[in-house]
């Protein structure tokens, strides 16, 4: 009865806490671990990402509560989706829209039935109200069509994938900077040639050129300050930077460009 | 055996680690939820204001578990608080007054008996060496009697609710900003006449009026910035903004005064 | 089954979520405590500090597994260092030095058997993919050496005590500022007398004398800003603040060195 949660709640207020709470007074012995509640506030995609990047490394069964929900009140529809292996909770405005990129054969069920809720349900805090409830009656094993009837048509975000431009060249975006100042990128293996980590491939960010392509982080010489680019914990590319933040050294925000070109590839320059 | 935990302590340094690793040398198994390490530094009154939205979610039998004690060492009393459904444990300078006014057939214990402590007991530090193996007794079912004598005088903060001015109005308070920039006020349906949510209802603070009463946060025109009263899921009157923080459009911190004026009620203009 | 976490990962990203996912993947029923994941990035020392301060609260049996890994992906040795009550994991950069230097019956032995890695290993993110199995590993009973050979030559960082200077004075440092600002020095009764609580203990930091040496923190007059010395909670001496920050007050960082005159003993004055 393992349930994760993934929040912009932050951890400084009882909202987290009010969640488990009444997770543990319907469904005694749920585990928790906690995701992030640090999602930017009302910061959908962030919170997309973050999922991705971690949900199917939990063991089978296991239920992801994410709750970042700008429009709690609204018509916005409180949604489960199931795959396989896991569980997800939470509102249906495109949270879950990069797992279901990953996961075809999910299904989709409107949590619509207030026998699940907890009453009298708040028009401000559905976490507490609508998805925890839920939450806890799948980590007890309720089957999810018995929470709503099943759906079809799930809010989606744009894909999460680089474009390719005319001149052969990548145009793929910075989608997260984590803790370090990393910059992670939208662009996987499958976006490039069968050997992408030979010479030639070269991002362009905020000015910069990268043609470096390490390993790990402490490789090569400990030059202050070096960019490259890495293959990422998470599958995709990253640009770091040596024992520093990249994202301060560019100057960078979540969104900015990356041009990448492929090795191998005819490209026109970029002026 | 759940026990919840409510410090001043923040997440950098290990003290909350110490505190739960002393609770499972003694109650092997006890279960931890996290209320929050954020409470400002020694402030009394956040920690007894959070822990008033939060106890009542939580199973029957779960102990709580709050420490913001700026007089640790000294003679302010280490209590237990003991409802139908809850225990508490922490200091006794008024971080459980606002559940000793919603719970009038609590009873108290003075935590004096030594040998339920951690020896050597440190004089810095008695979230670790007192309350923690209080929590944990509890939790392993230890009656509180056999912690210390009964109290009849716990330390009581003022209470927590708004004041009746002479021209019918009311004069409120903002106790609580969370996460969002959202304000909490000291105001609950209680304080209002029956139909507290017809037209009518005013609240006047920083200078300005708030004459819009939402159900939900996303509620009716997308109007930037626009500032909203709003009944909020602890109960409470919260002045929020759409999609932004109240608390700085406003400009105003905890302890603002916010003076409502009741629908259907004579008062004087306030110049 | 208990695992403790200390990183430098951040709470705001999935790293976290990410070892504990793979914990229960492999060791279901696995119980976490958070000693931090705010030790400043790559800060070995810091988390060899906070390590040694919590460490032996926990219940026999305890993996504290510690991931502050600059190296991560180069030569540097995972490792697991094994005592009578307790088992570590992590990199080996001198993170357990403080540890090792309480527990001289330590054992260490080299993480190489790879069975117990996740695979595909990445090369940035060992904490997710060698040193979260081998603690889950190790949990769940498996062997020390089973996970690799017996080593004997850990990496150390400088002994964590304050040196006597040629006048018969300690030369001590700052080796840690707390969340409420109190400078934690590397001072232990073993370095003073035998009776070290009496009058004439003087220490000098940042141009100031502190010769005030309290019990508890609010103890005497109510002075602001007062500064004075006190015996820490984990047993360190310790410079603090009435109600405020010392660190803030003496405009210290971690590191800055501290005086400390040794009562009966005779030394010069410091100009």
């Amino acid at each position: 009865m393992l349930i994760t949660l993934l929040t912009d709640f932050g951890t400084a207020d009882y909202f987290v806490a009010a969640m488990k709470g009444v997770m543990l007074s319907r469904t005694p012995g749920a585990a928790f671990v906690d995701i992030s509640h640090h999602v930017p506030p009302q910061d959908v995609q962030a919170a997309a990402f973050a999922l991705l990047a971690v949900y199917d490394v939990f063991p089978a069964g296991t239920v992801h509560l994410a709750v970042v929900d700008p429009g709690v009140g609204s018509e916005r529809r409180p949604v489960a989706v199931v795959t396989d292996r896991y569980r997800f909770v939470g509102p249906d405005n495109g949270l879950f829209s990069y797992v279901l990129d990953r996961e075809p054969g999910a299904r989709l069920f409107h949590l619509r039935d207030e026998r699940f809720f907890r009453h009298p349900v708040s028009t401000t805090f559905h976490g507490r109200d609508v998805f925890a409830p839920a939450a806890a009656a799948l980590a007890a094993g309720v089957e999810p069509g018995q929470l709503g009837p099943e759906l079809t048509d799930p809010v989606r975000l744009p894909p999460l994938r680089p474009q390719r431009a005319h001149d052969g060249r990548l145009r793929a975006s910075i989608v997260h900077i984590d803790h370090f100042g990393n910059c992670v990128t939208n662009v996987t293996r499958a976006d490039l040639p069968p050997d992408p980590d030979g010479p030639g491939l070269c991002l362009e960010v905020a000015g910069r050129e990268i043609r470096t392509l390490r390993r790990f982080y402490a490789e090569g010489e400990p030059e202050p300050g070096a960019l490259f680019a890495i293959w990422a914990s998470a599958g995709f590319l990253e640009i770091a930077a040596n024992r520093d933040s990249a994202a301060r050294l560019l100057g960078v925000r979540r969104g900015e460009e990356v041009w990448v070109s492929l090795p191998g590839v005819e490209y026109e320059i970029r002026l």
